[in-house]
């Protein structure tokens, strides 16, 4: 039994939660918000896990540097665009130094388009740190549907102990050591997803959906081997996986903006209709400035971001796609 | 314009004659069957593209031989099962050396395990063959849903040429000269369609499937590498992309045979009640035993075998896969 601290009452901190519990760990949840947090002491998360029976030894913390104090690992549940502000309220100086940081969030912080390793250094600093990543819905994982995904780090050990410590019958963790890979994976693939979105609103275009993965996945492999990254992590659950997962799932807001964009609607009209931000529509900009400036290509994130910031046709932009100088199909 | 005939006026035939003239090329259609020769005279296969007008230009012609007199591309449009029997109707000594085959079928031979270029090697011989595989539904690419596919063969040049006819603005062909990788891909994908299948089965488990197709395309790779085939090949259009369409795709056979497992039926119960054969479960056989022997590590697979011929209940099946000792996620 280790003891378990998870950053964030959300579904996926709610999920991983019980999931960890299960295992046989100690769980205490913190955050934000106590109105979550009494939701998750009376045995049920209403807002964002509805349906789903929490045991009361679940236990809460208000206090996030107390939450931290006895902390073998620590579960960082929290969407990427307020990763900056928590981490922030911690008390480094009571860290415990061996507690190892792992890290669910995906995407890039929009102010500094940093991936969460960095935001994560640049305030905690050399604590232990990686990544747990791959296809896994939160409400599935709750429910004991199997899942498999991927724990990265440069450390191998820590890997492997992080392995043991979260897998299950239905919970399989692989590992991988390409960390910067596996952050790239989570932030790009929601750009695709956009994609996929236009894709669904024109009709049930499964070539189209299908191609649009498959080609994704070159582009960003292209775009994170310039970063690092490895060939064999785009290739795995946190990069094909996880984009199969984006771009079929009709939860994703993602999808939803790239839906709304195929009938007709500009950028500005969507986003007014959200109550929050899709990622991919920041990422989808950040990746264009950064690839365009290093000669990267990826027509297709290009397209995406014309279709969101320069009003192209989504319809023009597939064609666009489709007309272009026949090529081989190489995949660097 | 080129003069183009099809063998085979199934689904995938005639949507491929339907697109070939739409590009500009005359196309003869032939096919055993007189009826649906004629349904196709009379503008509409009704047996196998119902609802899709076909134009009087394309011309049909029962004899083979006399279909093939003129040929510059001959389309192989027939089920992997009867290419032998159609192949060695053909009468070699008319045909034209430049004619180039282009060959549409996907699997293997049950009787004798062989692949598409093999069977047509033995029978026709050094004539020009390559074959054009990616994730193409006939009715999608009939109705114009944007299309992208691969053409293989060694022969770059023979493969610009195929690409330039058969490209069009909602079909777009990459080409790559790795033909047994994408004939072994094209064979290999429907073992995996059956795992999808149970996984549909089970329940809208999209962790577990998008896992299935991820680790699929490792075991994929890990056979296809055995016979030369290339990993950017088991990563490209003809592999990720055809097995994304075929595990989503709720039209498969293999698909059903899987969602029928899932149920506690057995394999006799379930071969019984359809009209024609899963490609998948026969070759589950042969790549079960050739990889065996070989050594070539493939569990998904080899669990998918013992569900069909084993009575290796499903569920167990996912089980033991999920519990396997935990490991690094390499991908040779």
């Amino acid at each position: 039994m280790v003891k378990v601290t998870v950053l964030g009452g959300g579904s996926w901190g709610t999920a991983i939660s019980l999931m960890l519990l299960n295992n046989g760990h100690q769980v205490k949840i913190w955050d934000r918000s106590k109105e979550v947090l009494s939701l998750i002491d009376e045995g049920e998360n209403l807002r964002y896990l509805p349906g789903v029976r929490i045991p009361h030894s679940i236990i809460t913390e208000p206090d996030i540097n107390r939450s931290l104090e006895h902390a073998d690992i620590a579960v960082i549940a929290i969407p990427v665009q307020y990763i900056r502000a928590v981490l922030n309220s911690i008390d480094k100086s009571k860290l415990k130094r061996k507690t190892i940081f792992v890290n669910l969030s995906k995407g890039m912080e929009i102010s500094s388009l940093k991936l969460p390793q960095y935001i994560f250094k640049e305030i905690i600093g050399d604590f232990n740190y990686c990544t747990l990543s791959g296809p896994s819905h939160a409400e599935e994982v709750s429910r004991g549907v199997p899942t498999s995904v991927v724990v990265a780090s440069k450390k191998r050990r820590m890997n492997e102990y992080i392995q043991k410590i979260f897998s299950s019958k239905t919970f399989r963790v692989y590992s991988n050591e390409d960390l910067i890979g596996v952050e790239i994976s989570g932030a790009v693939k929601n750009i695709y997803a956009i994609g996929a979105g236009v894709i669904d609103g024109f009709g049930k275009w499964d070539n189209t959906k299908a191609a649009l993965i498959t080609r994704a996945i070159v582009e960003i492999n292209r775009y994170g081997r310039h970063y690092g990254g490895k060939k064999e992590t785009f290739m795995g659950l946190a990069g094909v996986g996880d984009l199969v997962v984006t771009c079929t799932s009709l939860h994703s807001r993602n999808r939803y903006v790239g839906e709304k964009l195929s009938t007709g609607k500009n950028l500005g009209e969507i986003i007014k209709e959200m109550s929050m931000v899709a990622e991919g529509v920041y990422t989808a900009k950040a990746v264009y400035n950064d690839a365009r400036a290093k000669n990267i290509e990826m027509p297709i994130a290009f397209k995406i971001y014309e279709a969101l910031y320069e009003e192209l046709e989504p319809k023009k932009a597939i064609y666009d796609l489709m007309t272009r100088d026949l090529k081989s199909e190489f995949f660097y």
